[in-house]
């Protein structure tokens, strides 16, 4: 039994989602369907990509990821298979899987052009039905990733890279989500703050103070702090209340990191 | 295994559509079930019924729909079962079905009255875990179709036809699903537009332009055009906006297409 | 197979619900994963304690939930497994499981402490993924509950309990849940209520008829009823309305009974 995720911007009040399933459960009826999101902001590439760098790497070898956020649909930008770290990523090559190339250097992209694997007739407007789906349900029923098209690498990747720039001391990094709970999750990773003494700066505000937890009762009300996240990131976060809100925050602002002692450039 | 798809207006915010699935897995633990959608508008059958339309093709033979939008829950209004093209619908008989019915001219529908297979104690406002639960999960057991109650033929219907009038060469559609991303998706179906030159009027406007996917680049940015749907269904569209939005259109709102040359009335 | 069902408030628009998902398919592939719901409202325990409670009996013996409202993750709060009832309950020691002790006294509640079933590394601030949804694969595997940690009898529990206070032939409850059709769930349950004559005293209006299921046509439009709501409590509804924007009620606001013959105090 195959593990096949899902993660789309189609919402789950269409009748899309199902039909995505039931497009793979007429291909493999054993395949193990779990979702990871389908509320990605709709054709927000970015977020997708997020989403899915959080969630793979607790799913086990061999699970089939299907990730589909794709405006240029029916358009001639291409789908892919991407072989990394004993999993796949099924999609459309449009940056979506720009982290996953970035975690796992050693991947393999097919492009895929065998039709025969296609839902038919596919359509030109729902390839996660026509397209992704059964294809993805097709690499579950053990057929070999060779099998659906030409090796290739020149994937399109995302303009922002997940790596924030390192210069003169200072990390530049932005904030690439805000959870549910207000949480400002940063791409500064815990590689690039070995030292002591860091201070970061968003928004106009100084943070100092770091927390192992969010509970961490030597924290006052209403402080910000930065934690280490559970994805790997740095958070900004506060105790009872949103991060995000009390800072005036969004996706893609910036935050920088000075007085790090022992940051190599 | 066989695969039990769920389509609800419970929405996922409750322990309801849990509980249908403890009901179900009470019975067969072995059941694969699959959400169609929880988030049907409160009470809105019209909608519950395109929802099912969409998805039920792409699921395997033997597959078994259970659609839950039911105002009635408790009083007179029949529990069925319909066989029709090598799947099961279970739900209340309030027209829930009546895309079906037109689709499958050949369905058979039993009236549920065998209620040993209920879930007892069997509540009077909770028919979707304590009988259509139950009962599709029985049906899922092997119990044939016939055990459950007498064939019938006088199913409820819904008003609105999914067929669109023909008349004096205009066809006379509706709108019957405005999706997330705003696209208005009519009771329009491509057998009905066969020529060329068709103009459509919506709300007021105009449109002459046809697309064959979303993202085409011969399309102005704003300009609204009409697309074949993954549904099979034209849908109104614009590039990078919601096209209800832009139109004021909501479900309901007439649309009209005229200009066409081969039209058989 | 066994059932994980898994119910937290960690909303379904970021991926925290998929790594729980991978982070079991990962020590048990086989296990059947069924979402109650995600959409408690931020650390509300209270209404996470009632989810639980409206849904666990209908599934099959042996299930295993995992209910994950934290808001003192990383803190001192023991992670916690309760056996109650042929089930297992796997979540944090904060009240979360209130109802459950409640309703099923024999329960016994073992104090997880064995860190060997826990995903490495273990972070302070994602238990969901790091220890509840491991601990709960391994118990689906066949790990014995003692396996976890030692027994233990001073578990945390809500302040409001479950059972409504009962003195001079009244009935003082409270509205508990609101639910998606705007139905006030009261924590009055029907061995309270033997006799005949209740009148239902809320936000200052009296309610004095009981109806059987929502349908009932013997109902005015607009006019409140009580009704046996499908978790067993008494709860306010009215015809094709919310009954809740009607009362103005909330979650909290009181509820007396009084009239009651033969009310044992």
């Amino acid at each position: 039994m195959t593990v096949i995720t899902l993660l789309t911007d189609f919402g789950t009040a269409d009748y899309f989602v199902g039909a995505m399933k039931g497009a793979i459960l007429s291909v493999n009826p054993r395949a193990v369907i779990t979702d990871i999101t389908h509320e990605v902001p709709p054709q927000d590439i970015d977020s997708a990509a997020f989403m899915l760098l959080g969630a793979y790497k607790t799913f086990p070898p061999g699970t089939i990821h299907v990730a589909v956020v794709d405006p240029g649909v029916g358009s001639a930008r291409r789908p892919i298979i991407v072989k990394a770290g004993k999993q796949f990523f099924v999609g459309p090559d449009n940056g979506i899987f720009t982290y996953i190339y970035e975690r796992e250097p050693k991947h393999q992209t097919f492009h895929v052009t065998a039709e025969k694997y296609f839902r038919k007739p596919t359509s030109t407007t729902f390839h996660g039905r026509d397209v992704f789906a059964p294809v993805a349900a097709a690499l579950s029923n053990g057929v070999k990733v060779e099998a659906f098209g030409p090796k290739i690498s020149d994937e399109v990747r995302l303009e922002n890279s997940l790596v924030p720039e390192v210069k003169d001391g200072r990390v530049k990094g932005r904030i690439i989500q805000i959870d549910r709970f207000g949480n400002c999750i940063t791409n500064i990773t815990r590689d690039l703050l070995g030292g002591e003494g860091a201070r970061l700066v968003v928004k106009g505000k100084t943070i100092r103070k770091f927390q192992d937890f969010y509970a961490d009762e030597s924290g006052r009300r209403n402080e910000l702090f930065a934690i280490w996240g559970s994805a790997g990131f740095l958070e900004i976060s506060v105790a009872g209340d949103s991060a995000a809100d009390k800072l005036g925050a969004k996706i893609g602002d910036r935050i920088t990191v000075t007085g790090l002692q022992n940051l190599q450039d």
